[in-house]
């Protein structure tokens, strides 16, 4: 279980908070993507729970350089780097489907930034696809604390506008036009497969 | 791209040869599954190249103690400890079906250990395949460098069988019967999914 602090944040990857040096950097990294990350794991673990789905977070990638053994009970990594991750965050299966996403914040009132993507990102996404997989992005609007499932092959339209000099963020409004809402619930907290439910329904009947 | 050594294998997470005390604990962390895990992630970067499956292996299970951040660039974990692995090591896609797997080496020459497995991994494994996935383990004898593709339905069996005061190894001669033999190729080099193909036979041919 992730130790709660004061704010009602826990930190990533259990980071203790008085090990943290207070300065603007570690602050950036503390926050970033925490509550909606903490919303996903939380419905992940409901989804697991009642043998609905089988979908968890990957691990943060991180470059281990130096490794002590101090005793014979614990190895003791002393020196590591994060690592930029080769694909998404959240995989697993749901309905006997492949599910692949990547959930993001903005701070933004007005549109959600492309550059929250790494190109590789979307060519992961986008082989997934091409395998059937069933993948999206979940993206939470903090200012109005809207969550919204993008449809991967909407973002590879805006993705590939922008690629052609297009714009490099997707507005707040055609995110509404393309998406599907997720409201918040109580137990899963953030019940986002409801939305995937529409978007396997929407595969099944342009297959047949 | 993994640093390679004299010895022909590269350490896990870029570990650097030098900073490693050559002590018999780290010894044993430097050697455990490399060979076999090489094997699959060249054919798993194989096989993503071609475009036949969307395969990889998770980042390993860090927790994060301290961060220092030194400069504006880069972030430097200074005391971080490995995880024990909630769930398996590989997952991704192919053909539509969800693959989940674990793979393990052992120097025995007459059986495999059943304690290279956790419980929850047993339990990841069998919500997995309710859910419609492809599940198995990948298990190579290093004395004969044989490599076989053990489904999770016959796991489960010899698992079962040591929780009711059964045998806590499956036998070689078991491992023959019961696994897919994998027999090493150029490219890719462990070609694992010729035996998943007839996993999925079987699947098909068993709901038909």
């Amino acid at each position: 279980m992730a130790i709660q602090y004061p704010n009602g944040k826990s930190y990533p990857n259990g980071i203790q908070n008085n090990k943290i040096k207070k300065d603007k950097q570690s602050m950036t990294f503390g926050n970033r993507g925490m509550t909606l990350e903490e919303d996903i794991n939380a419905s992940n673990e409901a989804y697991n729970l009642r043998g609905v789905a089988v979908i968890h977070k990957k691990p943060t990638p991180v470059q281990i350089v130096q490794v002590d053994y101090p005793s014979r009970s614990a190895a003791v990594i002393k020196e590591a780097y994060f690592k930029q991750a080769s694909t998404t965050d959240y995989n697993g299966i749901y309905r006997g489907y492949y599910i692949d996403f990547e959930a993001k914040e903005t701070q933004s009132k007005t549109s959600f930034p492309l550059k929250n993507f790494h190109e590789h990102q979307i060519n992961h996404l986008r082989n997934c696809v091409t395998h059937k997989g069933i993948c999206f992005v979940i993206i939470r609007f903090t200012a109005f604390n809207q969550v919204f499932l993008l449809p991967a092959s909407a973002l590879f339209q805006f993705w590939d506008a922008q690629q052609n000099g297009g714009k490099k963020s997707i507005s707040y409004q055609d995110i509404q036009k393309n998406a599907l809402e997720i409201s918040y619930g109580f137990s899963p907290r953030l019940p986002y497969l409801d939305a995937v439910d529409k978007l396997i329904l929407q595969i099944e009947e342009s297959s047949n």
